[in-house]
């Protein structure tokens, strides 16, 4: 992907989406990175006990996609400054994940080329599952 | 548990039994600690589609549960010096594990109070699951 410069952007502009395909090992290996254990992440039998449809996706590992796709397309030289989210909804183990970006600032401040970017992830029934926002400084051309 | 001596064992001697019961849970941390991640230990639909009954107990936990079953007999002042098994049989996630273990032969080397032990785990049917045996230094009362 090409370097993005703070002159490439404006208000509206949308980053390019990301989709990831969760696996059980990917969320198993979640749990074991993140030490969130909890049982719906994992056990079909456990999840579906308490109500859940099946195994679902750890929400910090939804917003953890989100800002692989803030950094992929921040390239090299851009810099990811804060990134926070919400879960609003479920993700389910083998179904896609949604990750989508839009600027909606654009700023300047203490000699720094700033965007803030609103990000979030779908489901494939086209819910939000996850909703945030990104603070990101930008490369200049100048 | 009271210290245990060379001068109590015999060959033929029984250690004490070692029950465990692992989870889901349980399985899912040991993919992280050890690295193995096969889903027939902890996705179901996977390990049925692969002619498993359900999911299963990675062989090598089970052979550690026997290493625990040693050291708790050993106490503080024993030493496991070697352990080994080999895979037989599956144990099934929520099916006890029970851990044995049998003085084949005591001998002394080097100095030192040894011991061989039998060690096997079975599944909740009888069938011996991993079989080994332990190496082990004893403490002596003189």
């Amino acid at each position: 992907m090409a370097q993005v410069y703070y002159e490439d952007i404006a208000e509206g502009t949308e980053i390019p989406a990301l989709v990831k395909y969760p696996t059980t090992m990917q969320l198993v290996k979640y749990a074991g990175a993140s030490g969130d254990f909890y049982q719906i992440h994992y056990d079909k039998d456990f999840a579906q006990a308490n109500g859940l449809p099946g195994v679902i996706v750890h929400g910090w590992l939804t917003l953890s996609f989100l800002g692989q796709m803030v950094t992929d397309w921040l390239g090299e030289k851009g810099r990811l400054l804060k990134l926070n989210g919400s879960y609003r909804g479920m993700n389910k183990v083998h179904e896609d994940i949604i990750c989508n970006g839009k600027v909606t600032k654009k700023y300047e401040e203490d000699g720094k080329n700033l965007a803030r970017v609103e990000i979030w992830a779908e489901n494939p029934q086209g819910e939000k599952t996850v909703t945030g926002t990104a603070i990101v400084a930008l490369p200049s051309k100048v």
